[in-house]
């Protein structure tokens, strides 16, 4: 389904040729359920009336993600939170989704208290037009031709933007607040306090992000490695020794998410510093939706 | 002066050409001061020669940065130590330095107690050779051919690598653990903690820092903001609304600093987040050092 401007259109899937057809009210009706990717004003018109009709909404925009009657879910954490929802169940931010696939085990293991996180986002987090602008400014770069944006307001091949989303009166972006707010959801952590500061760099896809994270209770470097191994979102790529960490070139295309530069936080008590990365089109949106719907599946409650 | 292989080279500097010489013990007889910026390995041997002849060193090195004997100087900020040097005063490492721009203001007006910082580091911090790297991997890419690399341990076009400097095994790179032990020197605040993560991004030139700080003071943002513009090595860049912020292309080449994304840290009781861009190559080596020549002079302390 899309907008009536691009209905008809055929699109090829699992082998075969689909039509688009145009996403009415009236298009949801006899559907089980339905995965929204279309930014959050068309999920605050259109999720309502798939409700309406019977039919789940998976909805990957920001709209009802901190609604508390809609659950924000990351299945490997928070699966349980599915069975209380009431048509519509949202997918996190997705920087939010990656920094807790390293955070998560270790809240597990040590109790997390408050975090700092610092990211370093692809440009295809702003979508294919940002891509494209990347690419243009890398050739132009090399015929020495002017350098031109119009996606970014500033050139970001070669540069970096402390700048992801819009700005807010108290100076931090939307994106910088989905990481406390959704992250205090996901974990039903309430009390969880962190800052979290958006970067965009010159990289075509996966986010990267550095934490320095304060837990409860006292920290092991060997318990926390185990965690990481133990969890089913999240590969260890730690042995910086022999130069291993983990990189966005290495986790696009790739469902888990990688944790490495694991090591005592000088500057807290019962501390850790760590660096995950993993493919935000990914886990941070697209997949963990087919995740959603799969557990879903598996605990029965796909069908209304 | 170089090493016996640049030796008779002819260079232009100030309209004129001169002839590069040999870096013997000797060559430094006669001389009022010297900038040394050829390595630890080299101002270790050649140094303390250089002091013998009554040659006072500006050393752009690791080598005596930590020694309790040499004065560690950003001019800005601790000039004051340059009287008690015996001959050699250490440069600071580029990222401290860049940091330091913003956090120093910020101490002196609420006390820096503890911060939290992740780099996003330009490959010419690690030479000539790291610049060549990067443009011949974008022009590789464009052309669809294979990426190589030699410089750094992976691809760094298009990527991000949690790595800078060599690794201690407690899983910090000496860079990271500069940023602590050279902040505590230059602010003489043996009690600061401080963690850090360096990370080397496809950018040219300049680095940028994410800072998250806490003070022994209640913060004040419009203290904070002019804190930073009534100091001389930086300028406030802090107007988000206006898209306007630290950016490492707006920073080659400037001799000061620039300050921005300055708010209220969330995780602190008394704490900012802020932003700093800055000439790795200029404030975070030459330009100091050169800045801390001029300053002995300007204390009378430049001959010996």
């Amino acid at each position: 389904m899309a907008s009536a401007r691009s209905a008809g259109t055929p699109i090829e899937f699992g082998g075969k040729i689909h039509t688009v057809i145009e996403a009415t009210p009236e298009a949801f009706e006899g559907l089980d359920f339905a995965i929204f990717s279309a930014g959050g004003d068309i999920s605050r018109a259109l999720a309502p009336e798939a409700v309406k009709r019977g039919c789940i909404v998976i909805d990957n925009s920001s709209a009802f993600r901190m609604n508390p009657e809609v659950p924000l879910v990351v299945p490997e954490i928070n699966a349980h939170a599915l069975k209380n929802h009431k048509g519509i169940i949202a997918n996190p931010n997705c920087s939010t989704a990656i920094a807790l696939m390293g955070l998560y085990p270790l809240h597990k293991a040590f109790g997390l208290k408050r975090f700092f996180a610092s990211t370093y986002q692809a440009v295809s987090g702003t979508g294919a037009k940002a891509m494209a602008e990347l690419k243009q400014q890398v050739f132009a770069w090399t015929k020495n031709e002017a350098i031109e944006h119009n996606v970014y307001p500033h050139q970001i091949a070669f540069n970096v933007l402390p700048h992801v989303d819009s700005f807010l009166d108290t100076g931090y972006t939307k994106e910088e607040m989905k990481m406390l707010n959704e992250g205090r959801k996901i974990l039903e952590l309430p009390e969880l306090v962190a800052t979290c500061t958006c970067v965009r760099v010159p990289v075509m896809r996966a986010h990267s992000i550095s934490i320095d994270a304060e837990f409860e209770r006292p920290v092991d470097l060997a318990v926390a490695r185990k965690a990481i191994e133990d969890f089913s979102g999240a590969e260890l790529k730690d042995d910086p020794a022999n130069k291993i960490y983990p990189m966005p070139l290495d986790y696009q295309g790739k469902v888990k998410c990688g944790v490495g530069r694991i090591r005592k936080n000088i500057a807290f008590d019962n501390g850790l510093a760590l660096w995950v990365a993993g493919d935000q089109l990914w886990k941070g949106a697209a997949l963990n939706a087919i995740q959603i719907a799969e557990e879903m599946d598996r605990q029965g409650i796909l069908k209304k």
